[in-house]
């Protein structure tokens, strides 16, 4: 058998994902296995044990990313496969356990057929990549890669209970000693569950992803005046619920206005006092906006910020902002982008390139090595849901498209 | 000295005003004093004792209402005076307990000129007229007018714990035995703060309040699809949030369309998932309509309706509404509500005509008897919050026309 013959076992990779799936289960469907709970633990036990099983060498770094490498017949960089095993609080089975739990598949593939790689590989399991109790999110990539300090993350504390990182890496067990930042890779591949309808609605089995889009996300905090709904005439209110409405239709014609792929989303709104029969005096509210394109997407800054400066005015409200985060966009490596189409040809799979509108530990990797994505479809675009969904098949081909792009990088 | 002479003593007044408001006193000021609360227990206790040192006679009725009797010359339906105790969560000092610690002072100022009244005198606190814990607001005057029978009221559920009205009545000993509905009043008076801006901006001292708006409260929910706000295409979305937006836009235009004294607020946004990065998939918000003209109101409910139906149709969303509250315009009796200016122009008081914005227990009693309200200034029309605050000056110029317009009718 020749390393071009090979296709992973299918049963094999379901049933992982499915064992894996049973740590932090929800009752009715999906898993909430947050970054650094006891469910992540679990979770992080059962991978590195398989790991080992594989033979391969496991490396816990100082932010409990988890590397486990399988040695080439060269030294040097290796090429490595990855993703992330925490989820949001009601998430699927497979966003990010998929890039993972394919890439042990991969080794085992290879291990079963005694094929040597020239370079090393790896799999990796970055910690927090979802950012759903500790912001931000990507966090384990940004440390593993150095954009963010050991030291920063640690500090970073929980929305909910306020422990830090770091007390909840100790807590389980999961701080290791291999130094982050500055990593020696050849390249990175993720496998990843396309999160959005576009492979779905077109009946596509393989998205190769050419790259992430900017994300921009601003906390806009507005102070009115707070007074009787029944007594104020609409003449004298400062209603800072009527700034959130305004926004979130503003958002929409804004998106069409810069076209493209250009998203926007008022996701969160919190009025105070929230009660039927007062003017809201003051609101806390998110827009999120996302672009391929940087310039674009700066452009869809400046015409949210003139908008709320000019409504601040014309509403007697104080209107303040607040940058959550902001990501330029990504472009991805564009030999391996071809490599992915090669592969998704070579093995009959319908495919085509398109963009990532979520974040992923790809964009941050990108940083230090090529990069690229695989994408499989998402059942109706939906995620962060338990009734996120991909059809086994689709799974499967994902994997193989994985293992036929990482023989072409590793030899 | 003869009663067309007399005059409230306006330190005492002021005195026990101060005394109720450290009852449940906010740091920073204002006051949290919510229905059957053990703050509404302490207020109870201390109004019921300053009436029983007045000699009046008391009664609590089965749904807490309080009741103290002064005895006229003749026997026959009394002239009451009256309004609540109870606060919204952060309310201020005299939204309610004005109206009812100036009847008091009112009882007293006719005891120390011993003076009697032909008809007999009654001062009442209602229970609930905030419905800030148990719906509807003003469910005491409901219950004691007839409207709302005990049955009904006794079974309602707060909003927060899920105990009920009943529970809460006899936790706190204020479950009477007098009977509710069908009361034999000559007339009613309610002296209260305007909760508006209209007195303050005018320079005036005293409303005679002609009748109070027609209340319409809605709550809207609804039913769209939760997704990722990335990897969703704007024109895939079926956004929960995007509907409460579009309604606050519509609903201030709306006010603007119907004219008048009409006005709409969204005073309350729940959305769910509520989170930066995800497109809401579902969304509960509240829609406040008020008018003094019925016709106007229905016009504007109707309006609301058809563009929350178009937008369901538009969006791909499921709306339904549940209406919260409905209340017809009242108008009050018109020779009280002259007998109030001429008392006013009496006292050399500045006045003007308004219809109240706030519902008041004035409009559940007025359809038992002739009723009608007498207003003193909102400082900047602010209420419902720590900061509102009437002149005391203005405080006791609406008890001497409260006594006023009380001697004309118990005569």
């Amino acid at each position: 058998m020749t390393a071009r013959n090979l296709n992973i076992d299918g049963q094999r990779l379901l049933s992982r994902l499915k064992a894996l799936g049973e740590i932090g289960a929800l009752e009715g469907g999906g898993v909430c296995r947050l970054a650094l709970s006891d469910e992540d633990r679990l979770a992080r036990d059962l991978v590195t044990s398989w790991m080992r099983e594989l033979g391969l060498e496991v490396r816990i770094d100082r932010l409990g990313n988890i590397v486990g490498t399988r040695p080439g017949v060269e030294d040097g960089p290796p090429v490595m496969m990855g993703s992330h095993i925490d989820t949001v609080r009601t998430g699927g089975l497979y966003d990010g356990s998929l890039g993972v739990l394919a890439g042990l598949e991969v080794v085992e593939t290879l291990n079963d057929a005694g094929i040597a790689t020239r370079r090393p590989i790896a799999v990796a399991a970055f910690t927090n990549e979802e950012g759903a109790r500790f912001a931000p999110d990507m966090m384990g990539s940004l440390v593993f890669e150095g954009s963010m300090s050991v030291e920063e993350a640690h500090a970073v504390t929980a929305v909910d209970d306020g422990t830090t990182v770091g007390e909840n890496l100790a807590r389980i067990g999961y701080e290791g000693v291999a130094p982050c930042g500055a990593p020696a890779l050849h390249a990175f591949l993720e496998l990843h569950i396309e999160q959005g309808p576009v492979l779905d609605e077109e009946g596509l089995v393989i998205g190769a992803v050419e790259g992430v889009q900017g994300i921009s996300w601003t906390e806009v905090r507005v102070a009115g005046v707070s007074n009787h709904a029944g007594t104020t005439p609409m003449r004298l209110r400062h209603d800072a619920g009527y700034v959130a409405g305004a926004t979130i239709g503003f958002v929409r014609e804004l998106a069409s206005l810069i076209g493209g792929d250009q998203v926007a989303t008022v996701g969160r709104i919190e009025l105070y006092p929230n009660l039927v029969n007062v003017v809201p005096g003051s609101c806390t509210f998110t827009v999120d906006l996302r672009n391929s394109d940087e310039e674009c997407l700066r452009e869809a800054e400046q015409r949210l910020h003139a908008f709320l400066d000019d409504l601040a005015t014309r509403e007697g409200v104080e209107i303040t902002r607040h940058a959550l985060a902001r990501f330029v966009p990504t472009r991805f490596d564009e030999d391996m982008v071809r490599l992915i189409e090669r592969s998704a040809a070579a093995l009959g799979h319908s495919a085509r390139r398109l963009s990532s509108g979520a974040g992923h530990d790809a964009q941050i990797i990108a940083r230090a090595c090529p990069a690229a994505m695989i994408f499989v479809p998402s059942h109706r675009g939906i995620s962060h849901n338990i009734d996120e969904h991909t059809e086994p098949d689709h799974l499967v081909a994902g994997a193989n498209v994985l293992l036929g792009t990482l023989l072409d990088l590793a030899d």
